[in-house]
């Protein structure tokens, strides 16, 4: 049975409460809530999932946070990453378990901690944000998720080109979105992805344009995650009646060399690309 | 400028073809396709995103593979996974480098090598499947990705019970979906997560119906992602005209001690957890 | 240049208030909004679409109303049908000028309204509710459109059967959905369309093993629509963060001669007969 | 009970296989199908909703079409309004019993259809056409249908205005989209909805332009319906693993009279009108 440790980040949340609290369980410390004081004390060396009380009672989960509740619980200054639209960036830039990444800009921090989740120690996190202030959300929620050391926080503009080099993958989330694409691929390593999570139909067009214009991207996708939530109820089971019905259109380009510019039009005669065949 | 290396997992994809190869370099051997050859020798040294060519002058792009590459161009005998699923359940169950994951059952092996990637050499994947064969495709697919060190496949029924203790996650991909919850909770830490991807809604409502008896598991949560793919056509930006309608209800549950079991009704009286407010 | 009329029925919007009045031109009253005051017989005779105004100056355009408008705008008790599923249901159900209807229950009489413009004086529907004065709200929406003499509301209960006979559509909305298919029945012409809208998927899995076991009715379908609207913005097009994530479940059943009692599962089997091929 | 009668249009389907026939019940006819012959004397007579049968024994079932069935088993030539689309546009447009309707181009005639069963005989629907031959296929569904009496074809291009004034309703499924604006109003009463079926977000932005340069428009809505269809199955109810992800984004903007021309940014600032408030 694994205890909550002294040092480690833990999610507070009652169950028909919607407050919710990720902190870091320094000794000594504690947290008030509305509904009463928790000391951190009494926390460490508990089994985790257990139910912890305040002092007036109210009841708690004491739980290690998914990454999910870190993006989610995040606090905001500005529009937070959501987790549908996190996890697949993961994918289709490939982030994984040792991966370097840029992005810019920083915002609220959210794709950063969830970023620096998955590189690990062996990965790193590069973000850049000019907006002065802004960075201060994003290191206050990367204290709070434990992640400080995996990641580096840059306040630059971004259109003055990034440090790093052969990066695995670039996220630009700032507008106007098609611009930054050359310091981008001064920094991506070949075959890299580079992505964005764009507001308008328009912003996608002037991207595509652009995208297409440069002999340094191919392999573009435009996606939109729609995510429907159920209520749990097993006599009557039935999906939210009210959604969010818009967070972005993901697009995603591939680092290549030299490749030929050529026109978008050409990709209407194509096959469809969208279900890969292997042949072996 | 990094270059592809002897050992290395790469994809070669042409951009208008539908076909895409995911293939290890090892040295001496080459790839044969319907447009020629590719010995990896060549291609061993040349810098990531460059153009190669087979003997008969078919380009293909030398590329690394995303995980998506690696989820979607797996060889298959089920349903693989999908990336826009399996970048979510990294999310809700908090998959990060270091985690340790149990799966049940291992299909074509596309979670497992999603999985793999993010866990990276400090977690673990362990991958359960009690069907004859099937783990020789999860097998292969794992080998060309490069990530058989981290996951133990085991072939062994999972309603036995798992081995290992206190993993971070399970994700429970079997028929019908509500066995092996107890089995689960054995495995899994206090606020650990199970998720499932679940085809039916009688499925769904099953399943509820198991997690709301038991006193192990809370925070139920059903969802689904809908994916919708765009034309990347600067003059004619619009939606595919076909899209995937359906992949599973995504489930949700997260092991606590000592629950008390509730109606699911009691949920109907709420306040809506779904948008979570942090108090500070 | 057509002119309101008296008698006639219309809508007063101001373009950038939220507020909608469907009211009857009746000579010698008024509208006394919260911006003023506004005489129908100054209305009498304007163009419609001009902009008016009220005694204060604020302006409201002349329109006659759509069956969106008068759905939407209805006085309601109960949750008003959507606009998108009622437009469905007539296209599914066949409802044209000249049909017969029946529906049950009445609720707020939004569909009764809708139905009634489509019908028209040669056609009819009606209309059952068992509740004590919920056809009230109706009586005053079907007043409002001008749609009372083609509606006949009975506040009755519909299990104990409908009136009519060889009517052309029934449509269900009471619950639970699956009570009622033989009084239906009896209704409805041979190869009449009956439909529901039914709120959860529970529901929809009873009422599709009540149809099965029924040898009166065959051709089932469950369908949903999602309406997804977009900021009308020519800088920034793009969807609107929150939409409604879910109206019902639509079902379709139509009455047959005779038909042997089947199990659903057999459909398992068959061709898909989503997209009927004509032979010619 | 009723029975189909000589001249009626029916519908034959088997329920099993994807066939299905729009016929009219001509004495002295026939059908042939690949599964043998159907005498439309044996027709003539028998219960709407029978099980007959072809020389060679094959079952049909025999129908009166609903709307959906005479637009989804329309001749087609170009592409087919869809139902959901179809039934959305009777709403927003408020076409009913009695409304003259002006429609540019016919294509197949599938809108054509569907407007003609609603606006009945005391309403007409006038479609204009200048593709050579296109209308052939319209008249042909129109006749099967039984609505030739209702429908104006003419053969001519939209660009140089429409003969009718004051009609109910105009729509526009023409390329491009933004053209003939003005001789659309030039038709329209006061207040009458204009409507398009638009393929790309490019069309949506360049229609939005130029509406707002117009004073002749107000009111614009941009939107979209996705169906999704459910495999009917008591034990295994779930959705369709394919469905059609865009048939095209719905414009709806209304005639007004001296509109003052502005830019769509101020929108912007406006109160959300799309849950409009009834006060009374």
């Amino acid at each position: 049975m694994r205890r909550a440790q002294a040092g480690e980040t833990v999610l507070l949340v009652n169950e028909r409460d919607r407050r919710r609290f990720v902190r870091t369980l320094e000794p000594g410390k504690s947290l008030q809530t509305h509904r009463g004081k928790v000391e951190y004390d009494h926390l460490i060396g508990q089994p985790l999932g257990a139910e912890i009380r305040t002092h007036l009672g109210f009841p708690y989960y004491l739980l290690l946070p998914t990454t999910d509740d870190l993006v989610s619980n995040a606090i905001r200054k500005s529009q937070i990453i959501f987790p549908k639209d996190a996890g697949y960036i993961v994918m289709k830039l490939g982030i994984r378990a040792g991966s370097t990444f840029i992005e810019a800009g920083t915002g609220s921090g959210g794709l950063c901690v969830a970023m620096a989740t998955i590189v690990g120690d062996t990965g790193h996190v590069y973000s850049y944000d000019v907006r002065v202030g802004m960075q201060d959300y994003a290191r206050q929620n990367l204290r709070r998720a434990g992640m400080t050391s995996r990641v580096t926080l840059k306040s630059r503009d971004a259109r003055e080109g990034f440090d790093e080099r052969d990066v695995d993958a670039v996220f630009l989330d700032m507008l106007p979105p098609h611009e930054c694409i050359d310091q981008a691929r001064q920094s991506l390593r070949g075959s890299g992805v580079l992505g964005w999570l764009v507001p308008t139909a328009n912003q996608v067009i002037d991207l595509l344009k652009v995208l297409y214009a440069s002999p340094d991207y191919g392999f573009f996708e435009v996606e939109e995650l729609i995510l429907r939530s159920y209520k749990p109820v097993v006599a009557r089971l039935r999906p939210e009646d009210q959604i969010v019905g818009h967070t972005g259109y993901l697009v995603f380009a591939r680092a290549v060399m030299s490749r030929e510019v050529k026109l978008s039009e050409e990709l209407e005669d194509n096959p469809d690309d969208s279900s890969p065949i292997v042949e072996d």
